[in-house]
C-alpha cells in the first residue's frame, strides 16, 4: 500500500501524521523550519513563497490558537488564507464532507488545514484528492480526533533537537491524559521515528490507552518514578471535561499524584527541559513556578510551532 | 423611471438583480468572466485590478459558501477584504441598516457585498448611495430573501452558453422548490433576456408561485413530462425547513416525485446536462448517481462562480 | 513613576488612554492623522508603513464596528490582521489572560488592539510587555470597561480641531450617561490637556459620576441649561440595558428629557457642531432631525477615526 503521505517520487504531499512520515521527510521539515525562523525575526515577516496560493482553514472543530498559527504562518508565506467557520455552514446545511471539498476545489483551493472531532476525516480528504486525480491540493491535518496531530510533534521534535541536539541517548516523558492525547500520538511516533533513547508514558492507568505496551514506551503510573532521570518531560493538557468524569476524582487530587512541581521535576536530569503544547491548566496539570521557571521551554515550543508550519506549507506547495 | 443598475452612461454601477439587466450588460459580464477563468489557473492566482479598494462582505443571512466565494474572488483580485458578521454587529445593538451603510461608507469603502433575508434590501442600500451622491460605492446582491441571486443566475448563464453555445434552441426545465427560490428566480430572467428557446418550471403546485404562468414559463407538475427532451436541467435545493412544514409530505416522497435519478434524466436529451446551486441533499432532490455523473456540471458551476464575482467586481471597480 | 505609555524616550509605546497623554504626544498623533487622511481618499488606499507585522484584534468583548476601524486602519497600512474571537479561545478553555499574550509575543506579534470588559486590562498586558522586556510589542486601548476609549477621544479631538481649529475659547458640553461612558471620560481628559474652554457634562443626576466634579467640568442636570452657548455638543449613546435597569424610567421619557431635538439645538451656538460615537440610538439620546442635520458632523468622525487609527499603530510601529 502506498503511504498516502507521500507522492509517486516519495515527497511529502499530505501531513496527516507523523506515524509512517519517512526520518528524512521528517528530517527535511526540521531543516527548513531553521530556516524559516528568521523570516519571523524580521523587520517584514514576509516570503513570497505561496504568493497567490489560497490556503483553506477547515476547521470542524474551534480551536483559535491551532487555526491562528496556520494562519500567521500562511499569511506570512504570503498565501491567501479564508478561515471557513464550518460549523455555521453547508455542512450544517446537510452537505456531506466531501461534496464541501469538492466545491472548494473547484474554486482551486491550493492547500486545507483541516481539525476535526473524528479521528481519519484528513485522511479521507487526501484519499478523495487522489480518487479524483487532485494530487495538486494538499492537505494538512490541524489535529484530528484522538489520532494525530503531526504538526505539534514535529514542533515538539523541533524543541529537543533545538535544546538537546541528539535523541539517541535521550530518555524522554509524556506525562498525563495519554489515552485521550493526539499530541501524546504524534510524539511517540516522531520519537520512534527519530530513535530516542527512552520513551516513557506516565498517568493514571484509566488514563493510559490498554495498547499502550505495543507502542514502544516503558509506562509509568508513579510520576516521581517516571520522571527520574529523563532530559525531557512533556506535560500534557488535561481537557476540563476528563475532570468531571468518571476517570478522574477531581482536579486537585490530580495535581496531588501527576501535577509538575519544582521538587518533582528535580527528580529529572538537571538540565532537563520541560513542555506543554497549550493551552496550560496551571495547577492542574502543571504548577505556575515550572511553567515560568528556567526549565519551561514551552514558549519557545510556540516559536518553533510557527517556523514549522511555515515549513510544511512551503514543502507541500513544492517550495 | 432610471434602471437603478445602471449609472447615466448605461454602464453597470450595482448588481441587484438580472431582470432588467440589459442583454450587453449581462454579455459583457460573461465575456469578462472568460478572461478571469484562466486568473485562477495560473501559479499565482492574483491581478492587481482591486489593489487597495475595500470590499465589505455583509453578510445580515448567513452563507459561509456564499461569502467564501466573494472572498475568494475579492482576494484574487487583490482587494482588502473586510468581513462583516453582522448578526452580532451595530445593528443588532438598534442602528438602522442605512446607518450602517453610512458609517461604512464614511471609512472609504468602495463595494458592498450584501445578503439579506429580506427582499429588496441591497435595492435599498443603492437608492440610498444614489441620494447621498455616492454613486462612485458599488454593491453587489449576494442573495435577498425570495427575490434574486444575480450572480448565481449569471454563472448558470456563464454554464450554459459554456456547454451548449447557443441559447435559442435551448430547453431548460427548472425543478423544484420555485416558490422559495431567488435560484430560480434568477435564472428565469436571465434566461428571458438571453432569449432561451424554451424555460419550464417543474414542481408541485405548493411550491409554485401563483403568478408563474405570468414569468413566460411552461409550468409542469409532472416531472416526466417538465423534463422530456430538455437540454438543461437546473435542480433546486431543497431547503430543509420545507420538509417539516406543510407544503410538503416528507423528503422520501418528495424523492420519488420529484428527486432526480438516472432513471428519470434518461427521458431528456442525451447530451443533456444537469446542474444545481449546491449545496446538495443527497437523496432528497437529487440522486447521488446523477449528481456524480457525466451529465453533471455542478462543480464547474462553482469554478466559473469564482471568475463571474471577479468579472463583476472588476467591472463594477471601473476596469 | 513612569507613564506606562511612553518609552524611556519620552515616545508612544503603547496607546491607553488619554489621561496623562502628553499634549505634543497628542498633537503628534492628530497631526500625522491629517497625513493619512489623504491616503484614504487615493485610488489605491495602501501605504506599505506596515508590511510584514502581525497585528491581533483581540476583542475579549464584541464590537464589530470598532474592530472593522482597526481592521481597516491595519490593512491600509499593509499590516497582516489576525482576529481572534476570543470569547471562543484559549481564554474560554482556562488559560490566563497573560498566557494568551505570551503566546501570541512568542508568535512575533508585533501590536494587540485590546477591547476589554475589564478595566485595565490593556494596561496589565502592557505592564507585562515592560516585565517581560518586550517594549517592542505594543498595546492599543480600544475600550477597557469604563475606562477609556482613547483612540475615540482622540478621533473626537481631530474632529473639533478640524471645524474649530483652537481648543481655547471653546464651550463643549458631553451630554448624557456619562456615568458608563468611557467616551466621556476620554474626552474629558483629552480637553483638558488641550486646554479647553470649558466642558460640561450634562445628564441625569443618575447617570453622572459621583466625582465629577473632579474632572474638572461644570455639571449641568438640565440639557437646555447644559447645551446654551456651545461651540460643540457631543451626544453619548444609552446603552439599552440602563433602560431596563434601576437608573431611568424609560427610553421615551430619557428623549423628552435628554434627547437632542432641533429646538433645544438652537439653545447651543448657530456653528455649534454635533458630535455621536456611534451607533446611535435614534429617537433615544439624538432626533433624527438633528442626526442628519447641517450641523451633525458623525460621519466625519467615522472618516477621521480611521485616520486617527492609522496615525496611532504607525506611530507605536516607530514610522
Amino acid at each position: 500500500m502506498l503511504n498516502p503521505q507521500l507522492n509517486a517520487n516519495g515527497k511529502l504531499n499530505h501531513l496527516l501524521s507523523t506515524e509512517s512520515l519517512p526520518r528524512e521527510v521528517m528530517t527535511h521539515i526540521l531543516d527548513t523550519a531553521s530556516s524559516f525562523l528568521e523570516v519571523s525575526d524580521r523587520d517584514v515577516k514576509k516570503v513570497p513563497l505561496l504568493r497567490g496560493k489560497s490556503v483553506f482553514n477547515l476547521f470542524f472543530e474551534n480551536s483559535t490558537r491551532t487555526r491562528t498559527t496556520f494562519e500567521i504562518a500562511a499569511k506570512r508565506l504570503s498565501a491567501d488564507v479564508i478561515n471557513l467557520d464550518v460549523g455555521r455552514s453547508s455542512t450544517a446545511k446537510g452537505e456531506t464532507l466531501l461534496d464541501t471539498i469538492d466545491n472548494l476545489v473547484a474554486m482551486h483551493a491550493d492547500m486545507f488545514v483541516v481539525r476535526h472531532a473524528s479521528s481519519g476525516a484528513p485522511h479521507l480528504i487526501a484519499e478523495h484528492l487522489r480518487r479524483i486525480g487532485r494530487e495538486d491540493v494538499h492537505v494538512v491535518n490541524a489535529g484530528d480526533g484522538r489520532h494525530a496531530h503531526p504538526t505539534q510533534g514535529l514542533l515538539d521534535m523541533y524543541t529537543i533537537r533545538h535544546f538537546k541536539r541528539d535523541f539517541s541517548g535521550l530518555k524522554v516523558a509524556i506525562v498525563g491524559d495519554i489515552l485521550h492525547s493526539r499530541v501524546a500520538r504524534s510524539d511517540i511516533f516522531a520519537l520512534a521515528t527519530l530513535e530516542t533513547g527512552e520513551v516513557r508514558a506516565v498517568g493514571p492507568q484509566t488514563l493510559l490507552p490498554s495498547a499502550i505496551g505495543r507502542m514502544g514506551v516503558r509506562v509509568f503510573n508513579d510520576l516521581r518514578e517516571g520522571i527520574r532521570d529523563c532530559d525531557v518531560v512533556i506535560m500534557l493538557r488535561l481537557q476540563n471535561e476528563r475532570m468531571n468524569g468518571a476517570l478522574l476524582p477531581s482536579a486537585g487530587e490530580y495535581f496531588n499524584c501527576y501535577g509538575l512541581t519544582p521538587e518533582i521535576l528535580a527528580l529529572a536530569r538537571p538540565d532537563a527541559i520541560v513542555m506543554h503544547p497549550g493551552p496550560m491548566n496551571r495547577g492542574v496539570e502543571i504548577d505556575s513556578l515550572v511553567a515560568d521557571g528556567r526549565q519551561a521551554v514551552i514558549l519557545s515550543q510556540v516559536t518553533f510551532g510557527i517556523a514549522v508550519r511555515m515549513a510544511v506549507m512551503s514543502i507541500l506547495a513544492g517550495n
